[in-house]
């Protein structure tokens, strides 16, 4: 029964960790974050810390592990939109 | 000690789903959704459907609330893209 919970929950985790893949990859190539929002990045990020900590704290595998990937996900999206930021 | 633990879940729900509003009104606002890659938020919105399963199934009132949340934030974004497309 738990087993099929946690599938779910991982299938979600792969799918919101992966959907950031694509974009780190297209920021990157195109050298263009124009149309990314810097206070959604930053208000993410800070987000993606504080699911990680409920993650942990309530003991969910599938939290633990796609949290940690979407960080470094959206720390490099940020890194991006500050660096790509045009003058 | 639960009210705790949910503190920071709630924290994380508010925060994440707060993120994507400034990015929804910006491309609302600018219709430029160039530099936002069609894959993530194809496969960002089919997560955040199993997030919203998941939350559910674990019964975990932040996700529940988080995830609906950002289901439509998430369902415009992708409408946004399609709508504002380039030729």
């Amino acid at each position: 029964m738990d087993n099929y919970k946690e599938f779910i929950g991982f299938l979600a985790a792969v799918l919101t960790t992966a959907a950031f893949l694509p974009q780190v990859y297209k920021t990157w190539k195109t050298k263009d974050a124009s149309s990314l929002s810097l206070p959604m990045l930053v208000i993410f990020f800070i987000g993606i810390v504080c699911w990680l900590i409920y993650g942990v704290l309530i003991d969910s595998p599938s939290m633990i592990f796609a949290n940690s990937i979407t960080l470094i996900s959206s720390f490099l999206l940020l890194y991006f939109k500050l660096t790509y930021k045009k003058p």
